[in-house]
């Protein structure tokens, strides 16, 4: 799913960004969209995953950087780095050995926005 | 859980708030209580009580209010209320027949801080 798909913040020169969440009832399509991003970062070790890649040197990481900070498998960190990926929250190309990791700004930009109250929405025309 | 034990966004007169998601690594124990805030909003229908609650005329709803939207039963509505409420999400009174119900604006702010990019970091000092 791309950020695309998620049609819960809307920016235009003409109206700044607002938080759809908190300023009208998203309807049962938004809804769903919405929560799938949520679900995914609604687990620690995702959580982690994604903090380690967003605050590492450089704004990505590969595999390689990222299975020494868990007691998991490879196949179960890959796993839930696909469950990112699939989400939107990451994105991965492969160089060489490894896939490298980097956060999507804009779909983090995207999640924020929808939460923060009405007044505190940043404006990103 | 209330809001006051998530330490994932430091904000004080000398250092704007800024997320910790993005900046550091999250330890695992940061990660376990952010992660079953954003669990319990990565649901549709508590993503939808929210976006409704928040929403409502007058900052506040009771289940009176919440319930027409859903095909779903009253004890239903009531355990994803209780999610929400157990997660810091919202709070509620009891007036009367009904509970009413209002959201923490503390807690939104606090998980859109966790995901904006550093340059969007919201200044409540």
């Amino acid at each position: 799913m791309s950020n695309q798909e998620l049609p819960i913040v809307s920016c235009d020169d003409a109206e700044p960004c607002a938080s759809a969440v908190m300023r009208e009832p998203l309807t049962a399509e938004q809804a769903t969209e919405l929560a799938k991003v949520f679900k995914a970062i609604g687990e620690p070790v995702r959580l982690r995953l994604l903090s380690l890649i967003a605050s590492h040197a450089g704004g990505e990481a590969c595999v390689c950087d990222l299975t020494d900070a868990f007691e998991l498998s490879g196949p179960t960190i890959s796993h839930h780095l696909k469950v990112l990926r699939e989400a939107g929250i990451v994105e991965g190309d492969r160089r060489g050995t490894w896939i490298y990791y980097r956060v999507r700004p804009e779909t983090l930009r995207l999640l924020s926005d929808s939460l923060a109250p009405a007044t505190d929405a940043v404006v990103t025309a």
